[in-house]
């Protein structure tokens, strides 16, 4: 499904804007990475806001950049006027999210009129090693922007 | 299978000490409220470290809070040697995440040796009235305490 | 969300008649049961046509109830001109599902406009003793009928 | 994770015994297509034992072959004192089901010393086309064989 083409420009902008405006990830310290035409990469760096009870990342913040990473991932395949929700999102923990930082990894599987559903994958990464800590499937749906 | 009985002393005490040691939940602002034999709550005020693009409750912040109330409410049942990771969670954001706080209900529904499943609820509140916002559905495993 | 009101008939006659025209449901020896606003039963006595390798039922046997069921239980709530279509559907198998009968309950959570979500859960029943074998939750989306 | 290569004979000839005392796959008509080691194929001939009310694939049966396809994937990379239970999956119906035969493909994402991960696909084959009618994702745990 996915064309691993770069998004044009105003879709770049557009999502950029969305990111800037959402308190959780700037207070996370996320940023947005790669931004393709139905793939989005958002980035996550350790810090004590993102831990869990032994330092590493909380699952919740897991959970959190590959929600928005599908978002976004689904908003490259929409034309301008329309916004998207997430209706639900599973993720499997499967292994310790330990490490300098972490990259999510949304991807469109099926754009449907309504209805998109987007793959999740979130690596920890430290020094040159990646892991796959994390994968998941999320629902989306279309809706008209304010 | 949750027996709505206060947890005891010494149970109440464990989960408080792993949640103030939760980076994530400290700094999102969240508090434990009622800590049940197989029942904890979690309470989320709106703050800008927790909001999405349009100033509502991040979807993140609301799995965040959910999965972390499955997770103490799965510790609740277990002895004071183990620990609980989770395996995956699921969850349907059924309605806008607006309001001044968010409680977050994980009750457990199968507690057994190895793996605990747990139901997840969060609910919106806005002066005197509450709404279901979101639902789910939680695997976690037991793992012996460091 | 469910009021435990009983369907009216031209509801339970429009389900009946969806009932009988699903093959897999014929052929696993499956009967509808109570039929209520927003939520559905579904039996399913134990045969060869429903077992997994050791004689139990089938997980997939256990997950095409469960889905049927909550499908019928979001169309309660629906005017006659809508039909649904499952979006997804995710269930836990909790118990190992060995006994003379399986019962699948599907109940609405939350029905929107387009989109309802149901809580599935299944018991088997072995003489007096009815246990807790699966729990689950599932999105559907409303269509209009052919 | 997945490698390849052809499952070895003994794992090939466990895993169509298993098959084949499951009843509801004898009386669904399905067969085992491709082992590979962390990669198993089951295919579904279109029949009245598997439809829905408008005569397509029954989302039940999806879920059963998907199920079962990723239970047998898990399965290859476990010695032969082992067996698996399917903790839970979750599936997303992207499609209708429609066509003359389905192909689910269960894919081990990570395989833990208790617990497997495995993706799950769903194609629908209709002369030469061949469709992408659902995913999953399934979690499954590792138990000694009696």
């Amino acid at each position: 499904m996915t064309q691993q083409t770069a998004a044009n420009d105003a879709t770049r902008r557009r999502i950029a804007e969305s990111f800037a405006r959402q308190g959780l990830m700037q207070h996370f310290g996320a940023r947005l990475g790669y931004i393709g035409h139905g793939e989005v990469h958002i980035h996550l760096p350790i810090s004590p806001n993102v831990t869990q009870q032994h330092g590493y990342f909380h699952g919740g913040a897991t959970g959190a950049i590959a929600d928005s990473a599908g978002g976004y991932a689904a908003l490259t395949m929409l034309d301008h006027g329309s916004e998207v929700l997430t209706v639900e999102y599973k993720i499997n923990l499967i292994a310790p999210a330990a490490g300098e930082e972490l990259k999510a990894i949304g991807t469109v599987v099926k754009a449907g009129r309504i209805l998109t559903v987007c793959r999740l994958d979130v690596y920890a990464q430290s020094g040159n090693e990646q892991k796959h800590i994390a994968t998941g499937q999320q629902t989306l749906i279309r809706a008209d922007a304010g």
